[in-house]
């Protein structure tokens, strides 16, 4: 994880790929979200889905799963280099969630973030604000899911 | 689950509440959000969240579960009296998620949504869009969590 200063507008991140299996997308249906098109595949089919569809929220945690696992893999990889690492703070939450294509039985998303905008905070200084537009992409290349999320960032001079 | 033509801007409607246990919160974390704060009851109390905190995709999760709960007994009511009930579309995403509080083990949010506008698709003359803000609110009655959620809700004409 970096610190603000280390971040630029621009820099995209990659965070790995996920394909999800009908157990997965059946299992987190059953437990938050149990519409029939993401319960049973014929259902799925008979949807306006066209096939077994992840639920929306499945594909938001699964994206942060990616981007948990890069983070800790990063910091992991940056205290082994003796470096300092960076602890982000709580997000505030996000805007313009976006449920582009389905996601369905077999798909892979690759999960990304683009640093969109930074700004420091007035009224913590210690901390800056960086937007991150996070993504997942299917395996045709199509944007199936995007969010711009809010971040707070440490600043180099703050303890962390 | 109602027709277009039957819901009225400042419709509230309540969803039901739910307490999230440790076991909920870590349960979660482990599949989806495995940060330190959201996996033990002491990395909790030491971080900004000053207890064990639920994910906010949990949150969100959560509120999904209790939507399509109170949706599904609601349209077997509806059902049960001989009525049509409306199959609403997916939705094509949301914005401004708001995580305002955090969620710590114990607390209980209550869920309701309160329709903030609603309009006819000129593309497609079968469904209106209907804006519904989403929230969760905890048993000191501070507001938690929100989101405004769009939903392609099916017209009276239109077959369902």
């Amino acid at each position: 994880m970096h610190f603000f200063e280390d971040i630029e507008v621009g820099q995209r991140r990659e965070a790995g790929s996920f394909t999800f299996t009908a157990e997965d997308i059946k299992r987190f249906a059953r437990q938050f979200d149990p519409q029939r098109f993401h319960l049973s595949e014929e259902e799925g089919r008979n949807s306006l889905f066209g096939g077994l569809a992840a639920s929306g929220w499945h594909v938001a945690s699964v994206c942060m799963k990616m981007m948990v696992a890069d983070g800790q893999r990063e910091a992991r990889e940056a205290a082994a280099r003796g470096e300092r690492v960076a602890v982000w703070g709580p997000s505030p939450g996000f805007r313009e969630l976006r449920w582009l294509q389905p996601v369905l039985v077999g798909d892979t998303l690759s999960f990304a973030g683009i640093v969109e905008a930074k700004r420091t905070s007035a009224s913590r200084p210690e901390w800056g604000i960086v937007q991150i537009r996070n993504s997942g992409t299917n395996q045709r290349g199509e944007l199936a899911f995007s969010f711009l999320a809010t971040a707070f960032v440490p600043r180099q001079g703050a303890g962390a």
